[in-house]
């Protein structure tokens, strides 16, 4: 449970780092990154994950993503994962940005050969939550989580596995019924095998038809955002929302792409209102 | 005076846009970066001009410097350039980040061989202003200027070069008196030759020393920043704007480095700060 400090930098009064650790999950070094606001000596600060999409790793929403202000204001720890395993003797499809390194996709993979590192699902709610209640000054008891698109898909799941441990759940444009869009359908093929029962237990749209329930969501979506209607489709996770009583907020907003240009648009309020439930 | 539009992204309810455009200043394709904010239909705006360090392109404030909330809250439109001309042609010293492509320092060089690209003086200061006085909502009768390390030695040199254009200056880090810092001196000397007299005119210590004057300077500078005591010397300008008289704010900011992360941290109070001068 030792973490090797890759970087510091002091950065709207708190302190941005980057770390590595062997994964004993992944079976090879993971990096991620914390930034921890400014507060009292010995305070326990609530934590709020941050799961970002494809092609990504733990830097790009720390560069891009414009969370520090808010995070610094709000009092709230912001833990950016990476997207998967990564490095040597980690199994890779390097031609398909859908697959393999930077394509984690949240699950726990059962197949050969990305069963032996790609268990991104128990990395990112076991380990690498316990390495951060050792680590850094966090409360516990008050978490919540959001991504982006991949890991809008991935702060889903997780808030939806997993009732009652994460105070509130948003995210920015998120993958919502991964299991039957193209651009994911092939992942969770590769890493869960071709039983699409095993699929359910990864996508947001299945577990709420299969039961799982979450107090209430918040989802912003950019309507010029050119995976919208093939690889995102919110409909139905509005659908399945209304279809289980679960209050969805789903904004669309107007003129808005993919990129971090809209994820930093609405980062700030994304973390108020987190905030308001992390202490409420 | 064409533009051709690269990328254009909504953010923050304005556009970030980035243009090329073939420089006949620098006789190359240059790129640049503007974002403008949400405003009323003919309405003409401000102009604030951020200058960068070096290795850096137009890509990296725009990114990571955290600009566009203050931007769009003050209705301010923020002009990213290049840091140098760059392609084919163009001379470079590739295994040198600080001489040639991404150090242009914001000179009109002399000698050969950069003579012939590298007049990022002239650039940005007539040029790539002409060319934002016609392609975008811009009133060029409100104009200020900062920039960071390299391109807060450009910001200073610009303004105390152009009295009265320019209703505020301030800068992140500046490189206070490049002619005799070891980082800088070298760059000077490649591109303006031996002439050491040559050489003040574009330095902001030696341009006060030599009478050049301004209403009023911001600079925030790191005390963790490891080019503090060699490159960037602000006791030097602190110095010489206390014989001049020039009201200098120098803030000193405990345990931030040279990095974004310490940019973006003071990025809103700067364009706040040039806002109510840009507005009064």
């Amino acid at each position: 449970m030792t973490i090797e400090t890759k970087s510091l930098a002091r950065s709207h009064g708190g302190t941005q780092g980057v770390y590595t650790h062997n994964s004993r999950t992944c079976h090879c070094p993971m990096t991620f990154a914390v930034f921890v606001p400014p507060h009292e000596p010995g305070a326990k600060l609530p934590v709020l994950w941050y799961l970002s999409g494809l092609t990504c790793t733990h830097a790009n929403v720390m560069e891009k993503g414009e969370y520090r202000e808010a995070a610094a204001r709000h009092g709230v720890i912001i833990v950016c994962p990476d997207t998967s395993p990564r490095g040597d003797g980690v199994a890779d499809d390097p031609n398909n940005w859908k697959l393999g390194c930077g394509a984690g996709f949240y699950v726990d993979a059962t197949e050969a050969p990305w069963a032996s590192n790609y268990a991104m699902y128990s990395y990112v709610t076991e380990e690498l939550p316990a390495l951060v209640a050792a680590n850094f000054p966090a409360d516990m008891s008050r978490q919540s989580i959001f991504g982006h698109s991949m890991g809008g898909h991935g702060a889903l799941i997780c808030a939806l596995k997993n009732p009652g441990r994460f105070r509130s759940c948003s995210a920015f444009a998120p993958i919502t019924h991964p299991m039957t869009a193209e651009w994911s359908r092939p992942a969770l093929e590769a890493y869960l095998g071709h039983n699409q029962a095993s699929w359910r237990a990864y996508d947001a749209v299945a577990l709420i038809e299969d039961g799982a329930r979450l107090p209430e969501l918040l989802v912003d979506q950019g309507t010029a955002d050119s995976f919208l209607q093939d690889g995102l489709r919110p409909q139905l996770l509005s659908d399945a929302c209304a279809s289980a009583g679960i209050p969805l907020t789903l904004r669309m907003q107007e003129g808005y792409d993919h990129s971090y240009f809209f994820i930093s648009t609405f980062m700030a309020d994304h973390i108020a209102w987190h905030a308001g439930r992390l202490k409420a």
